[in-house]
């Protein structure tokens, strides 16, 4: 008798600054992906919707949305990663680099570039550089992430810490370059949605996107189960009934999917995730919460050598239960005001 | 700071009769569409599950299910006609005129053809005809509909009134244009699962489909956000809860599609819904309510030219709650019978 | 007026050994069913999951996952073998003949082997061996299951008991042959989630699969209508309110799939269900609760001629609303312990 041919996921002390970590089953891409996204969150961008659009601008169909990919390279970590994760720390220098196509399949794999024990001694901070790569073994994604993971036990030692140095923002001069060049005339704003251009948007304009969605269990078990993430907070009702929130968790990627869905009015033009900057989960999401979106502009990038496309830098936050006319971010106390749950700064692609 | 850029749909005063508007975001249906839309309603009918039975009787390969054409046309209209509809009024000369297929990608415009303000000046009624064509240019769906629409201001001026005069059916003799000349002995009759020819069914049949499917609400928002269909009724539970109903309102077409695919049960030959002559959602319908459905052969009908098929135009009426052995239409007040919640008027292509 | 066009299913007078049933609907398997088994149960095996991982051990291109073969063609006999069932109560000889492929269109067939009257007269059970068949006539699957079905007249006279001999197990010799010949070191391990070969586990070895998952009524009802399954206890609440349970139930091949996927975490190489040997659904599962599963390996055998890969036979057991740790099954009095709801007897195919 044996359990030891089932995983239980890594815990602090098995974590070496340095080390690479092959990540399991790798996954084809396909239209029935696409399909099923678009029934969970709705998206309505073009390039993403029609074939024939995305051919007038140059991809050879329709590419797969940013934020699939993501989730999908995402949810192969978390075996490896998280599954002993208490929480989800943060995003960084997370960029979208090759188009990826309903055929192509994606790996993944994970650098520990970071280590350092909490204070309590209980758990500590890995921080990893993960790569998606496609069939041809061209790095389609990377992102770095930190999570605080449990450890084995309190008493162990812990390696000197190691805390990476990491960016800001993405440099804008680097984004784009899975974008063909979009030659005049090509984009049809009007089958697009919007005929909002990049240049008609300004620094700290902010965006009320209006809509709200009420999530159901159904829907976000069915999400992140098509990323194959298994982590159990999000699908064990038993076992959750036992813990802080007496509830299924939403896998923070949900909402990130839904806020970009929602972020269509008013960035119907914004065809391309190229980077996430930083992002963080401010609060955990319910079935039967609704969620809302709002934007703001932070920064407006020329790309170099790029006259067809333009870059903004956005805050996407998502908002549950209730509307977004004021905007809410902060509290007078500079805490997240109650209802904020996702905080996310990207850089998003646009025509000029 | 500005909303500008986020659209909040049109109101009354925004049409005007002559007026074509080219709706956003073409559509790639791919094999991923059809398989959730399988899975949404359980649809049984052969020549759209089967390409090896579709290409037996001369199609390519399996075609697109007429419903969720129309559904993928439909949700297109919703941000620039129906966002601020009070309700959805009817539907007239509804004709499928091209098959579609995996692949295609479908686009839609509407012309306005006519505007009535209603008495109390606070709204009026917008009478659209909508094309959906394919990435050839062909219009594969044609319909009229009409809704009740806000008025920006009731104070506001209406323009002369212009009702359209629609047709009570669709001529028969324009139908099954999309259906391959079917070779004798061609069609498998058990394994589309009933020996009941066109020939067999007699006006005035009236057919119990018998199941009854309980709805959820992750199941009718999947189906509208797959249609990419952004009317807030169906989605936004914070929202609905201050309104009449308290609850998310099933978008319509589920329920056609829901009944649709029950009514395979006395109909397995009718492989095709060539028109909708006519339509009425009578009333809501939400989740946890459990949908019957039956129907009635109006008219039977010779296709000219054509001896591989002939039309069956039959009410399809759905019913929530209770089943249908009884066809429950009207009460004695000739009032629509409480449960009854769409009464559909359609042609329906068999095999002769 | 009529009912006689729409079906209410066969009675127990209905069958006669030696009767073939040709069952409806032929169905296209494409990407989009793939896609969505994925977010129904969020299985991991890699060579279902990747084209490329498939290709490397000689499949042209990933198979479809052998359950949803199996509930593909099992959707196709309810109509005409269970509609009016009372209950399922076995299965056995069921083998996995063809790899299918997105593409591959599958049918069904069941000739019946056995008839046997119930004690009360009441009911019969029927003894079915169904067959499902691809394209080009090849039987990608074969089962002997059996049901006991309503009688239409407790009085009406029974044919003389016919019951068949079936096999306690498929014989492992005849395992495998979809399976193609896995050259040296082409099988990823890394990849594929596990180290552990075939030849790591051991008679007698139980592995506690850990996860658990949360049904709801959406999930298992898009599954159930996925598979075109129409049996109608799993979607009419408002009938199964007056029933014996008062809930819709959970189709029996949902409980397997998701038993299987949790089996991931202890056998992430068995990545072909070659047979399962027998299988009994010991209690009802419905949404709301929560579905855990572990493994008894029960004999390991070689297949001859074959040194690439071999077999596993084991025991599924899905447990619900309790954890697996202490591997239940029987109580003191050896019935089935409570929350036991799968017993499943199946032959795994592993690399050596």
């Amino acid at each position: 008798m044996s359990d030891g041919k089932a995983r239980l996921g890594n815990y602090f002390e098995d974590f070496a600054v340095g080390q690479v970590i092959t990540h399991a089953t790798p996954r084809t891409i396909t239209a029935g992906d696409v399909a099923l996204y678009t029934g969970l969150y709705g998206a309505r961008f073009a390039v993403q919707s029609s074939d024939v659009f995305a051919k007038a601008i140059g991809y050879p169909r329709a590419p797969v949305d940013d934020l699939l990919v993501f989730h999908t390279v995402f949810g192969k970590t978390v075996p490896d990663i998280s599954l002993n994760a208490i929480a989800n720390l943060g995003y960084a220098e997370c960029r979208f680099l090759e188009a990826v196509y309903p055929g192509d399949t994606l790996s993944a794999s994970s650098e520990v570039i970071g280590l350092r024990e909490t204070a309590n001694r209980a758990s500590g901070v890995v921080y990893v550089r993960t790569r998606g790569h496609n069939q041809d073994g061209k790095t389609v994604l990377q992102y770095v992430r930190w999570v605080m993971v449990r450890k084995r036990d309190p008493q162990s030692p812990a390696p000197a810490p190691v805390v990476p140095k990491l960016g800001e923002r993405v440099d804008p001069a680097t984004l784009g370059k899975s974008v063909p060049e979009i030659g005049p005339a090509r984009y049809g704003f009007s089958l697009a949605g919007s005929p909002h251009r990049w240049g008609e948007y300004a620094a700290g304009e902010r965006i009320d996107h209006f809509d709200g969605m009420t999530l159901e269990e159904a829907e976000h078990q069915i999400a992140t189960r098509l990323y194959q993430n298994s982590a159990k907070v999000h699908f064990n009702q038993l076992e959750q009934a036992q813990g802080q929130f007496k509830r299924r968790l939403i896998y923070g990627g949900v909402v990130i999917s839904l806020a970009r869905a929602l972020s269509f009015n008013g960035f119907a033009n914004a065809f391309h995730v190229a980077a996430i900057n930083g992002g963080r989960h401010v609060a955990p999401c319910f079935a039967g919460d609704t969620v809302y979106a709002w934007s703001e502009v932070l920064e407006i990038a020329e790309i170099p050598s790029r006259r067809d496309i333009g870059a903004l830098r956005t805050r996407l936050v998502a908002v549950k239960n209730r509307g977004c006319a004021a905007f809410p971010l902060r509290n007078d106390k500079s805490e997240y005001a109650d209802g904020v749950i996702l905080d996310l700064d990207l850089w998003l692609i646009l025509p000029r």
